[in-house]
């Protein structure tokens, strides 16, 4: 049986998240979405409500379980039995971004590979960032993230 | 139960290829290294050996089955049940290379995933044509291709 | 006034071709598709048939004109008055691929200037090649080719 | 008639944007020089300085105009009737950034086109920010920036 | 007799920062480490630390001085005599990065070229930032920094 | 005392080359052009008209030798006492496709490195190939080959 975690700071989640973990579902025995709680970093949501939003938007979607983690990610792998971290890869950015954090994450987790499986067409210049800049506009488009999370961002921005 | 499976030439197979058969057979339950028969390139080793060769190298790795096929790799796929293709990642130009071959293969078939699996450090500039080419001078470094790869080029070669 | 051509090999035409035809008749005044005549290359389609596959394909696009031209293109746009050269961008290949090209016809003809027009997501994986890799096993996706261009592919490709 | 806008920081104007601007009045009816109006960041000129190196410096380029924006550029755009974004490319780095957001303002504004112009070779090594760190040891070398506004970076440098 | 100078912030230095130096000794007859001195930004280590672990990790090569500069590197070149820059080069991103940086202080100091030595594989993954990110969960992998600096962020994350 | 090699098919030699033949020698004691003798690809310069062209364009650019090679790369330099190889860099490609002959050149010859020296920016574009591309429309751009290779592509180029 093969564990894969799908690791991130999902904030938010959008729909290339969620179709990078329904195709990791297919794939794997068990999945796990691990959102990495980073103290330093002020997120636009908290921890709370990216794992709401992450629950909503991945109702149905069997056998993948959300997580949170702080410390190392090849550590919270050991822990959880994982061997396979699942990365989405959008463009030659994200690779050679990737490959370092791949290629030290099996020297101190040695049976942990890391695997990249290509953003699907229609999500491949989608990002959390990108959303962000756009929703303070009121401007993000149809299809890009799931109903929750357009609504969240909606009233997140207008408290501001 | 998934099955993956390894598409190539392997012309010839390298300690790289091993590697990534090692690898994926750590994460899937069935994995199929898959040599392509294409009648129209003229490859330096002959079907036949490039699996006897493939068999010699990969002695001792479970789960896994070395096949071949020509016509098309996703319909191939379907016939052995797999949904999965692995890919070694050795450089932006594979995966520049490998993407639009991915998303077609989706296309084609859609339960068949593409995933890249970052070639591990010492084998990232290796390829069965460079090892071809320093070959011709009997040049092949220690450790690039399985003991009865070196025996079997030096004889092809003297061939000549 | 602007004039922008369309230069490739159209062997066929895809829709990703027709895609970069329609937005570049929505931003210059008169567009010409421009077929290299290059006799070096075994096109699949003959010159006449790769035009005709164009007509049909782009019937309805307004100020679009189908020519064909060998020789130079720096030269082929200075007779027709083009000052633009318009390239769809798939990918960091085609970048790397295609900068060369653009400067050293600047150089050449100092009024003609080379832009990048993004290739919608849809068709970003898209070529002539790969759709002729895929139609020999008659396994060409819908909505990849104009209808006359699927039809056209397998009739030539049951004539071997 | 085409309406384009060229959109950015010009903290400070350079060369290789005067050289963008000049190239796009020869392929577009209307230009619109579009200087980005963001709070958060601290540019090292005003809003009001910007404008007026933008000035001098395309003093003589015909069918260019000089504005503002703050808000989405897609909006901006569309207030305009501009159908046409134009990005000078340097390198790999600005292709795979820039693509995002091209596909992300057609999204917003469907008739909206993002261009890419090739850097001119003698500028492609050019940015705001290597100009800026390189005037605060009084070197910026000559035919990077216009007259105008080396002066202005000795002159803002020294105040400090 | 040339001069070649290494730039770096060698916060800390790595074994990947030690070898380019090895190499850069056999090939030009005087070596210089340049340790930049850069009041702005929060190193984990001090100026005087930083060449502290240096001078230690670098005994034994002979030809190699290590100095301090703040400034310009081209002018700290123009004094030392020295007319190269040597750049490790892990990836295509260092390329896109460091290749402005070249042209650059070539106009400025037109005798002082940059070339790029490819990082040893074993080390083409290895990053002073990413050495300080594991290491605050004590999981440096060995092989990866000299003796001196495994002790070093052992004691500086203990005394946080 | 370091010899340094810089390798090529040098068909013909470009003035990019000569750029990277100048500024090697700056920099190495002794520096040898080596002109690969391949028999299989057919060239359109036979090996005399190379070194002859090669002759007339370096002639001034003292510690330069002019020699021939056959077989491994990494053999001949161990025979001319070379221990650096020095390859122009002009784009993230050739970086792409020049990595694994480095690594493999130290592998097969371990105190041979391989540099990488930035074309300058006016030579970015440069090849022998897009040369003969455009000579053969006799349009090859003014400061792009030596005056001499300029009559020699005419006349090759007559004689067809």
């Amino acid at each position: 049986m093969t564990t894969a975690i799908i690791p991130g700071s999902f904030d938010p989640v959008t729909n290339g998240h969620v179709d990078i973990m329904q195709r990791s579902t297919q794939m794997f025995d068990r999945v796990i979405t691990a959102v990495m709680h980073n103290s330093s970093k002020k997120p636009l949501f908290s921890l709370e409500e990216k794992l709401e939003l992450l629950r909503i938007s991945t109702e149905g979607i069997d056998n993948l379980e959300i997580k949170t983690f702080d410390g190392l990610l090849a550590e919270f792998a050991r822990k959880e039995g994982a061997t396979v971290l699942v990365k989405g890869l959008r463009s030659v950015t994200d690779y050679e971004y990737e490959i370092p954090m791949a290629v030290m994450n099996r020297e101190i987790n040695t049976e942990l590979e890391t695997i990249f499986l290509p953003t699907s067409p229609q999500y491949r210049v989608l990002s959390s960032s990108i959303i962000k800049e756009v929703a303070r506009f009121e401007a993000v488009p149809n299809g890009f993230v799931p109903p929750a999370v357009a609504e969240a961002l909606k009233q997140k921005l207008s408290e501001r």
